[in-house]
């Protein structure tokens, strides 16, 4: 069934309430005749009897075969030694930089109404490196990694985002008054990259006051590029302003052009199998794939059903205070199609 | 003039605002009564003639001796090589715990009402080694070291403070899952301690987690204690949520029951010796002092006042929308006495 037109994208629909919000996603798409043919595959907390791993080789190759993907929540599989999927896919699929548009949802109150920042955190390296050990009995180091090339190559990323975002202004985020060498590298790389953009503004906020400024007023803030841990606590952090991680999108940049949009929220086995789930992450998350691909009319059409549904209110999952179930929230969401 | 029941404290005014502030805490506490004689010494970013020095061995030997002391915002000296002030006397009197009390004020608005909650922050070591090296060029790496008996002393702090300040819950706030060695000795040492502590509550929140469910609903913490960075900066955040660092008071708790309790805000040169300068952070920390000195009539007495002074609202600086100067505040807070 495959056409010219037709785009091949990898699908990881994930554990626990992954299927049912994919299961979403593929009926939006069809709904709004987008050009996209799934390719599945289970990646997840279970092992493949086939190849007795949690996440084989073919996922991987699809994924590098289709250059864009769309990955569900993964439970990390549970005895010692086991890395979390959300890492192994990062670091086999090169992911270098997690992109999370964050907006103040219109109709859907929080504390704040006035977010519209893009969080761009690099992927690989920083906090992240996974090497640790034991000094002396009682006293134990982790290595934070700084390079210049995943440095720039992520601070390339979020200049070239503003500038094909129409965005103003790019806030590297750091603590280079405590760690110099490595923040400071950070830094100085954005700064290079910063002169080749001269129409994006740019500078340099401290995290402790960064997080301060964000909750105090987080119009203050368009696209902020930062190292890896910092990243996570910030994208978290924002995500929490406009009412959590159901509701925020997220995309993966890969070398050589791969995007995999991702639902960062957990797998929720409580609510499993029950109708009960929130597509909405992973639906805004398909959206970032579609622009990334784009096809930028049917991202604009699909994410104004999706936001057009939550504002009217009618259809709201229980997360956001409603009582709909997964598919009659879908369901209203093709209705505004 | 000192006496049997007269307390020395150390006092450093600090740069820029500083010695307004420092000012407005001698006259609250001459207007409460307030049995304190302060020992007053310059520690900031000029060079004193007699030592070439921006801190002197008598500064440290203040508060040393005394056991108490509050400080104001100190500039970092210019130039190459300077360390924070800060970050000396943290070191120099292993200042181990940073401890920051978080509430809403009454009657100053902002968008929560609810926080009410302690941040303790490790000072010592963590991601503040100060160990960074260039492993080849474009690679760099600093090291984050947590021990087992600077992780025991601080979760000691967090858990007695929680008993004897009748508070319910202690989190530790960690990255473990990415972090294993480090943040889980942390976490094992406050585990640890805990287990000394039935009565008090006990859960481990991941820090990126943290700041979501922090500014989703911050009334979901009680005492939170963490890793340097982490406390760096959550305590930011928290203060913001309340409405600034010119708001939080802060106390720095160290070895030999040493406390320095200290404004955490800048020295704000663009205002100082205007008065315009907000006291509040300075005047609230100074409270944390005379508790930690066990004057708990006269703390409270000097809070009270500070609070009905701001929620009153009749006399507030310009950083909080009003048009008071420092001193007509100061009086007004005198005048609650
Ligand atoms: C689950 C965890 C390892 C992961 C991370 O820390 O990166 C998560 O918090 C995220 O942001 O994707
Ligand atoms: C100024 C800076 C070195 C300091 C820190 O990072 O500890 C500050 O942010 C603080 O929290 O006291």
């Amino acid at each position: 069934s495959s056409s010219a037109t037709t785009i091949r994208a990898t699908l990881f629909p994930g554990d626990g309430i992954g299927p049912e919000i994919a299961e979403s996603v593929k009926q939006v798409f069809r709904e709004a005749d987008v050009p996209i043919e799934w390719e599945e595959h289970y990646v997840g907390d279970q092992i493949d009897p086939r190849t007795q791993s949690f996440l084989t080789w073919e996922s991987l190759e699809s994924v590098r075969r289709n250059g864009v993907g769309l990955k569900g929540p993964m439970a990390t599989p549970i005895g010692k030694g086991h890395r979390s999927l959300n890492l192994t896919l990062r670091k086999e699929l090169n992911l270098y930089a997690n992109v999370r548009p964050c907006y103040s949802l219109p109709g859907y109150k929080t504390r704040y109404d006035d977010v519209n920042l893009i969080t761009i955190r690099e992927n690989t390296e920083g906090e992240y490196s996974g090497l640790e050990h034991q000094v002396v009995r009682g006293v134990v180091e982790s290595l934070k990694i700084i390079t210049r090339q995943a440095s720039l190559r992520v601070a390339e990323y979020a200049f070239h985002y503003a500038k094909t975002h129409g965005r103003e202004r790019v806030s590297a985020i750091h603590k280079a008054n405590i760690m110099q060498k490595t923040d400071g590298l950070f830094l100085k790389c954005c700064r290079e990259v910063a002169e080749k953009y001269p129409e994006i503004k740019y500078e340099e906020v401290v995290i402790d006051n960064c997080c301060m400024m964000l909750v105090k007023n987080p119009a203050l803030f368009d696209v902020l590029v930062m190292p890896n841990l910092y990243g996570d606590i910030i994208s978290d952090l924002c995500a929490g302003l406009i009412g959590g991680l159901g509701l925020t999108p997220s995309c993966n940049i890969g070398e050589g052009g791969i995007a995999l949009a991702e639902a960062v929220h957990g797998s929720a086995p409580d609510i499993a199998g029950k109708n009960l789930a929130n597509p909405t992450a992973l639906l805004l998350s398909s959206v970032t794939m579609l622009r990334h691909l784009e096809l930028n009319d049917k991202a604009t059409r699909i994410q104004d059903a999706i936001l057009n549904t939550i504002a009217e209110g009618k259809y709201r999952t229980a997360d956001l205070g409603g009582s709909s179930s997964t598919s009659d929230f879908t369901k209203a969401i093709c209705d505004h199609l």
